[in-house]
């Protein structure tokens, strides 16, 4: 691809010789000709000096020796240029010989059906759609157009994905949720979970990561969600627009995270809770009541995330403290005697 | 369904017109006509004077302003009506065209066998089991009758399904233990394992769990335990009888886990270890030595609940605790030198 | 098999009938005839007088009430022992009529190629490699000889796996790293994940773990490191040489850990660390900050194990601790009017 198609894909002024081309996306340091780099974070900006790339996405005021196309957005440009540069992975349109498709089921005719992927009665599979080999999709569900399901992904009976949502390999939408009513001999009874999972427009689920439906109501993960491999989505959770999970997090049923909500890897958070828009927390944190909108949060108990790091400073040194907490009494003993 | 016919299916008394007809279970708040609520909780009691359900499951004594079906256990009613009314998404009885069936495999006639399922030699699959499309069983396992194992269930060689098991989506049951011998260079030398996974009656298992095999021995989770998504069980662990564990709960090798333990979501349990009967363990918390029966636990190192709560109080506190003593070591040092 | 030829097999000398026929591994106290067992630490050296065993692998020394295979490395002997012993599972060599393997991939003939597996174009599986059913390689992937993919594997587009290398039902190699550029208005757009997975030879990789292809350049697991179950290896990580991670260990993008690092169950650590080889890291240890080599650590924030015991059994006193501060002031307080 010439330099002048990317820009002109990706709308922005280029500087430098428009016929460069431009094979690869690559990081500053190991970039060479036909690299396209970038500059987000201006603490690199000094490696860019000795860069071997022919060209750089980079912010207005930045010098390079390379070709530049300039944007104010330069990571987001280079998500759009890499899409660009990326290899043709699709495969041709239609339903494969060896795939178990439904007669009930509707099946856009741009859409690709791998080999043994199972359509159930009644689902609908949209536009351009592509199911990789071995994705089972359950009765009655309904994928949306330009969605993207990896190899051995479950869609369970009656979900719902809205458009271009991606799935990673083995990833279950819709697996039953865990309610058991316990008896008076301990014995727990199965809850039937028949509520769907729902995933809007735009959402995108890690491999292996698993979404269950409720026994009433729905579970629902709002537009533009991105969610990390190996999460634990309870039932009748809520998630808002924009969330981020990092990897093996796991939200018990029935809580509600606001929009654009961060959390970093093996975050916990309890059931039947409501975090509010724009809340973050570090990895491992435990979150056991609800945060309001905007909070920063660590550790277990998870509190303002300053005054964890103060303690967490602070715990190291107890040993220490409880000896100095001995020393102020055997003094104040002396005292009192003499 | 009718009311009265759902009492009677329950085995409990009515009160109301018995003709209403009875389509689905929601919670209090949002129940209409046709959907029948329930009162397991008494905090809850409020909202019932304003509920529009058709009918509700209650403990005697409750009024009501619908049709009520009486019963001391409301909860474990719930479940069981809520199978009676959940839709019906049996498939037929019999061998898909395209499932792999080996010769040598037995399955009963009134089993399904799905899409792309793989049955290996001398395998067992009872009477009224579903395996749903891409449930694989290894050489020599066993599925008892009434078992139901959804899509992409893994059950490896020689492992044994008893009556009424539950697996979820994507899990593994039977995978090699995590047994290397380390030799002088600091090579690990894999153990092979050999030993088979039990599953008694009435287990279910969540999607993508993965539940290891032991080299000698057996691993063996007991009747009427139910686990959630992503736990890992090690190799020989022995799990009780009606044991609960939240999502993402690890437990390594060999620990023997009591009757009616519970524990939260991403608790971690080391090896070896014996956790006592009715144990209960609040989530993320790192259990490394053994438990009595009965103790409720918090933390890493796990520790009783209330004094771990007590302590996580205080723990914030520490920055200003230190700051105090410095205070105390300056005034003792001036009353000194006074 | 005689203890002759097992003695034999294992290149060790023997004490005792060498006509002795050895059938299976077990423990010293469960051990009957036709059993050999191990003694591997000293500490269980007193049970083996009242052992049932046919035959001890046992270091030079220890006598024993049967027969003894004589070896410094006892469990390093037992696994190999072991593996001589085990059932022999392998499935025959050949394609099997219900896989799917493009016209442009290579199998070796030598190969195995279960029931519903998929090869992709260009693809390439080497010698004696075993494909259990469900397995599912991506365009372009290369897989070693003498290689094991259990049931439900995918293998991405485009990855590499060396020779011997074994992975469990479920697991994901390739899925796509967590990469999202975020624009503007809150939206996250994603950044397109095209470098490969290489799994080097004897890596052997867990039941349902996911191991994460990068934007650029690559993830590299090095040669003989061993990953449990449920484990999370985010993008451009490089594992070094016979690295031991135990289940639900998650380790975030760009960490370069190095030779025989051993980390607990559900250790998380943080992106863009270094780790020395040899580290140890306890369960459930939050890795912050790169660490030396050598390092043996706990907590979260993770820090030296010594220091963070010591703090740890400080932590459930700090009530106490508070109650004696307060005691103090008051005391000096009274003092100071006196």
């Amino acid at each position: 691809m010439t330099l002048a198609d990317l820009a002109a894909a990706l709308g922005c002024p280029f500087e430098g010789d428009g016929s460069l081309n431009i094979v690869r996306v690559a990081k500053i340091e190991q970039a060479g000709p036909g690299d396209l780099t970038f500059l987000a974070n201006m603490k690199y900006a000094h490696a860019l000096a000795t860069t071997g790339a022919s060209a750089v996405i980079a912010p207005p005021g930045v010098t390079a020796p390379c070709a530049v196309i300039r944007t104010a957005e330069p990571y987001v440009a280079l998500a759009r240029a890499a899409a660009a540069l990326a290899p043709d992975d699709r495969p041709p349109a239609g339903v494969h010989l060896r795939a178990d498709v439904d007669g009930s089921a509707q099946v856009d005719a741009s859409a690709s059906i791998g080999a043994y992927a199972v359509v159930g009665p009644g689902a609908r599979i949209g536009a351009r759609t592509i199911l990789h080999p071995h994705v089972v999709v359950g009765a009655g569900a309904s994928i949306g157009p330009d969605c993207l399901l990896h190899a051995h992904v479950s869609i369970r009976e009656r979900c719902t994905l809205g458009a271009r949502v991606v799935v990673q390999n083995g990833a279950v939408i819709g697996s039953d949720g865990y309610g058991f009513a316990t008896s008076a001999d301990g014995s727990h009874i199965k809850i039937p979970q028949v509520g769907p999972v729902i995933l809007e427009d735009d959402v995108e689920v890690g491999a292996n990561t698993t979404i269950d439906r409720p026994a009433v109501g729905e579970t629902r993960i709002q537009a533009g969600t991105k969610i990390d491999n190996l999460v634990q989505i309870g039932h009748g959770v809520v998630l808002g627009r924009n969330v981020l999970l990092a990897a093996q997090v796991g939200i018990a049923g029935s809580t509600r995270v606001g929009d654009s909500v961060t959390f970093g890897g093996q975050v916990g958070v309890g059931g039947h809770l409501t975090i509010g828009d724009g809340v973050k927390a570090v990895g491992q944190s435990g979150i056991t009541n609800s945060v309001d909108a905007g909070a920063f949060i660590s550790g277990y108990p998870a509190i303002d995330n300053r005054e964890w790091r103060k303690a967490s400073v602070v715990f190291r040194r107890l040993p220490e403290m409880r000896q100095r907490l001995r020393e102020l009494e055997r003094r104040l003993e002396a005292l009192d005697k003499a």
